[in-house]
């Protein structure tokens, strides 16, 4: 199986519906192909070998996909880029996994010049922006216009499909790798669980870098229907977007599903269209959920839980989410194992434990991740015996559905990023006033939850909010930085020296209907 | 992925649920898991080591899906046997795949004697009969009750899963080799083509040793759904089943869906459960799919173009089924590639020929086969650069539509013209006097070749070679209606209801150098 099938398909069944809208550009089936085995002929021109990686910067848009799908076609591999990254980390992805190319639009061509001062390995910069190429990149217009379309290069199976960085538990990100099966089993399972009935047009707005993005991408090309790509959320033009190209299927994180229904315009849109909305991959408040419900009262609603290591995990169906859903409380559950998947809830020793009581969740299944990239210790950790262990804490009930209630990983969910405590906390350290310090989640009512820093000054030391955030700002992407910063004198710690980290969270969590501790 | 995830996945979300019926007796998944376990354990016991064959000689039922899942979970590889097999075909596939131990029902203990007698290895036979064992052989019950549940081996991926037997062209069967990976493709694709919404009570009436009945087993447990299990097929059982059991899922070849609706006690069933209806593994005559369609009026239709290679290649939905498929002839296509997969027609030179004109059907994708099991030659001519070479005649509408003209071993050549004989088929079978018929090619002095119809009438119906010819000469040219026409009482059939050209052949091309067969 190589994702790239998925594409031909479309070419020889339908080469004249419309494959992607992004703005005022169409392009049909015929076009994007053309366009992909140029681009892939274009990367080979460059020097792209079979199994290189290729980065892509850029929000989403039209030019994303031929990307993703034009290194496919090409041989390579992927490595898409957090956009919300600074360039010491975009510089640690690339360095970590040796990417010769990079593509950049022009949100981010400000990344360049750092990217080019301090990488080990100087990609490749290809411009892939509405205006001129600056000197030193290369156009990407005008490689797909130089260059002779080839044919597919049909890697395939368990040859390497994309890396995909992602918060690493110490302090560096971890590349996760799957293969064209793993994508294959991602994308074709999620179709299986909400299939589409030959009218899908699918709105990406969730970031295409992230698993949530890409997932959704990979199910649109195997159904073989249309994407519209939003650069970025913006409320207003989401509405608009449904509204103008008639969109049936929308993958959202609770903060941007929430900003979506409480739009002062939301009632100047005709949203009929819309069919299926899928929400996951951080916690939604059930007063966001059933107000959703009841302002889109003809769409299907699906949870899927999942993450970067293994796509969808778990998933809870439209039939979950009417009254009687509500009533048994299964509409607040993350749902059954994905078909194909099997879920379990484990102690510390890997033991099942009995239904009801709370362990962490593990995953297996043909979804699952090959590994964490040049990281053997790492991956032997979150893959034993063929088990994802996912680090979130959850419990099973009778009929199998998993309710996710914690997260023994120290990480915390932030707008549907994930950031890990250890990460904050060691940029946190490297502050010349800092003692000690410790990163925790606290609940927020727009982002799930808040980075909240607890610190300890050296003493004698000055150190106040502003100085602490710029501080942290220089180093890492802004949704990493600290919401609220609290200095103490000392941080309460176990027997052993630890910090108790649960003492921490309680207050702040006291109330809550879901605790995170 | 190995199958055995898709049990597992509805041991622990419904263990109470029904996971077989055959006849009176009905398992839960939780009964079923729990044989499955100690089978396997039983087969290991008894010397199934990892990668093992075990093979299955016995009709449809209950004992046969245990079979399939308490093979796979102790390790082993199954070996499905055609019932239809005589001795010598039986131990040529036991032969050649080193099968150790073969299980046996009560209609084939009188083929253990010759089995026993002529194989080089003698397996160990299980006996899975109603009775006592036989002396020589082991209770398949008593196994089962001794043995001690084993955990999952966990075999997946690209690890062997079953090597299922089909004619050879060289008159010697071929062992088409499929992994959990390739079978896992096989299931998820057909269950995204054909979703079911937690409803599906399948029928299993066609012979689960053939790809259509295992890869829609394979459907039923990836959806976790309920397995009603038919012997082998009669028509008023099945209409029976249908309505005791609730049956919303039918896969049926064409021969059986004839029988289904000319059957005179058709009417006094109440049918009102069957949801979809999936044809396929041999041409379909348009009147029969016709009354079919108005016989079940609330049934959702799809034909499945497949092989044992394969599984699906092609799927026509239910949309071009309706009055627009019938005007536009799409209902009579095989439809378009399923998800994930790429189809081509071909010239003998491997190029893709012009939309509309005929040539080879070639198929690429996540589901085919690994090859021929110890046949590295006919694998190389049946898997070239990837592409399965299916050894069909098909051409390709604009849009992707495939249309499956004939067996090309099946092409009559006439004077130079070739004739497909589904072609000429469907013609005859639209006189309404005509039941069944199959039309093949006889030497000819003259022409080389000619067209040879064999037919069978509606009981008490009228027809002689005139009208018959009458008919034919007012819907295809001279060249492409029968020479000959010779009337039977009923064809000879294979055990999965194909008809046996070859059979029909025989006589007419003995004593001739040139063998079309």
């Amino acid at each position: 199986m190589s994702m790239t099938l998925a594409l031909q398909r479309s070419i020889q069944a339908t080469p004249d519906a419309v494959a992607t809208v992004f703005h005022g550009r169409r392009r049909t089936f015929r076009e994007f192909g053309d366009r992909v085995a140029r681009l892939a002929g274009a990367l080979q021109s460059i020097g792209m070998a079979p199994g290189d990686r290729v980065g892509m910067l850029g929000v989403n848009s039209d030019h994303w996909l031929e990307y993703m799908m034009g290194v496919w076609w090409g041989g390579g591999v992927l490595n898409p880029v957090n956009t919300r990254w600074s360039v010491p980390e975009i510089v640690y992805s690339l360095d970590d996994s040796d990417t010769s190319i990079l593509i950049v639009d022009d949100h981010f061509l400000h990344r360049v010049e750092g990217i080019r001062a301090s990488a080990k390995r100087v990609p490749v910069f290809i411009y892939a922006g509405a205006g001129e190429a600056p000197r030193d990149m290369v156009s990407f217009e005008a490689l797909i216009a130089a260059a002779t379309p080839v044919e597919d290069a049909d890697r395939a199976g368990t040859d390497l499909a994309c890396i995909l960085y992602t918060g690493g538990t110490t302090g560096f990100p971890k590349g996760v790798v799957h293969s064209h099966w793993t994508l294959w089993s991602i994308g074709i399972q999620r179709l299986a669980q909400t299939p589409m009935q030959g009218d899908g047009v699918a709105l990406h707005v969730a970031p295409l870098f992230h698993m949530g993005g890409i997932g959704r991408a990979l199910v649109q090309f195997i159904a073989g229907e249309t994407h519209v790509l939003a650069a970025t959320f913006d409320a207003r033009e989401v509405l608009q977007t449904i509204e103008r190209e008639g969109v049936t299927d929308l993958l959202l994180v609770p903060t941007m599903l929430q900003a979506l229904i409480t739009h002062p315009e939301f009632d100047c849109f005709d949203l009929g269209s819309l069919k299926r909305m899928v929400y996951g991959a951080s916690p939604i408040a059930e007063s966001v959920l059933e107000r959703a419900m009841a302002a889109l009262p003809g769409v299907a609603f699906t949870h899927s839980y999942g993450m970067t290591e293994c796509g969808g995990a778990t998933s809870n169906p439209p039939e979950n989410h009417g009254a009687e859903g509500r009533a048994s409380g299964l509409s607040r559950s993350a749902g059954r194992a994905t078909f194909g998947v099997v879920v379990k809830v484990v102690d510390a020793n890997g033991q099942e434990v009995p239904r009801g009581e709370v362990g962490e969740l593990i995953v297996r299944g043909p979804n699952v991740m090959l590994g964490y990239w040049n990281k053997p210790e790492e991956t032997a950790r979150a893959l034993r015996d063929g088990w994802l262990h996912t680090g979130d804490g959850a419990r099973m009930d009778a009929g199998g559905h998993v309710f996710i209630v914690d997260r023994l990983k120290d990480m915390i969910v932030s707008g549907g990023e994930n950031v890990y405590s250890a990460e904050v906390e060691n940029v946190i350290a490297r502050h010349p006033a800092v003692q000690a310090c410790a990163v925790i989640a606290v609940p927020h009512a727009q982002w799930g939850e808040a980075v909240h820093a607890v610190v300890v000054r050296k003493p004698g030391a000055q150190l106040d909010d502003a100085g602490l955030h710029d501080h942290c700002r220089s180093f890492i992407a802004g949704y990493k930085c600290p919401k609220s910063i609290e200095f103490r004198e000392a941080l309460p710690l176990s027997a052993a020296g630890k910090v108790l980290k649960r003492e921490l969270r309680e207050p702040h969590w006291a109330g809550q209907s879901r605790q995170v501790s």
